[in-house]
């Protein structure tokens, strides 16, 4: 049986876009995997905690002697992992906030990344399976090559290096400008906002073959 | 009267190499300004929230329609400004973590940045004072021109983007290679680490003209 963890992380609800993708990316894998199983875990309301003091200790103490504080934090570490163990595909919304990745997601790379956990520290192999990783990274600018603030973005390059060091690839599909649709100085872009949106949507619709009509 | 803000971020505590720097700032900024203030936060320990979903809405409501839950938000982010605003120095020391800055540090930036409060919307120009900021940015590794892994900071090329977007330019002074003493396969990286961590020391005691011996 096939495993869907899907993680969504805007601070937004109905009107976020990296919300309706992943919903989006998440109805189609549910119809072209009708046994499978969706684990959903909403981390914009409900976020991992920043990684604390003991949970940055965790990884050098073995597990048998961590004190009260170490073993609540390697329980949220542990749980964290085991969630992405479980799916043969994680789908990720993140949006970009100040240029860089919400809080809560760099919380949650702090909880999940534990050598001899995650990954084998010698390695950098993958403890968690041949885990696929999609991310709908939607941004309110733009940020591509030839644009004012090409190299702004600074979750994708972020995230790329990080997932790699515990053997993950992540494959972005990308919805861009997104707040032209509400600032005023952005109004004039709603036409590259609309083309990007659709292209994201036509590159998740063309993931899955369409189910033959019985 | 002078004002230091001093904020560490680290995670660790006597051993923390960001937090023994900030302390020898703040040492060397007390004895330039005997009269001054210094103002401490351990965002390590105690670290700023990550934004609500109320706190990402602040911005586009007048304080008065404010609800609770953005009010409470609210709070939280004037309160960073505040902060701020009452300080001429502002000192962070930054560790590394995951090739990207603390959470702690992102949700401490996505707190504060509010138009109308940090900055002016329109023209990105500081509305809090003309303050300087230092930040000792430590990091386990070396990601230095020519380094393997050249390119893998992930703070500071964000922090300086973020932080121009509402008037402020931070001043790095860095310490690499922290790790070399702990970390079996760094050992032989042990002369660059503390050549490193001597440089920082000796650009912040430069910063300052001796008293005068009287």
């Amino acid at each position: 049986m096939s495993q869907l963890l899907h993680i969504d992380f805007s601070l937004r609800h109905e009107e976020s876009v990296s919300r309706q993708l992943t919903a989006r990316y998440a109805n189609r894998w549910k119809a072209a995997h009708p046994d499978g199983t969706v684990v959903y875990r909403d981390y914009g309301s409900e976020p991992v905690p920043h990684l604390s003091p003991a949970g940055a200790e965790v990884k050098f103490v073995p597990p048998a002697d961590h004190t009260p504080a170490q073993a609540a934090a390697y329980a949220i570490g542990t749980g964290l992992n085991a969630d992405v163990a479980a799916a043969d595909t994680v789908v990720l919304g993140v949006p970009l906030y100040n240029y860089g990745p919400p809080s809560a997601i760099k919380a949650w790379i702090d909880n999940l990344v534990i050598g001899g956990v995650s990954h084998d520290p010698a390695t950098q192999e993958s403890l968690l399976g041949d885990t696929e990783l999609v991310v709908l990274a939607v941004k309110g600018g733009a940020y591509g090559e030839g644009t004012p603030r090409e190299g702004w973005d600074h979750f994708e390059p972020w995230f790329s290096h990080v997932t790699s060091t515990i053997g993950l690839t992540p494959h972005y599909i990308r919805s861009e400008m997104t707040l032209a649709h509400t600032v005023p100085a952005l109004f004039e872009f709603q036409d590259i906002a609309n083309a990007s949106r659709t292209e994201a949507e036509a590159e998740i619709d063309a993931l899955w073959t369409p189910e033959p009509v019985a």
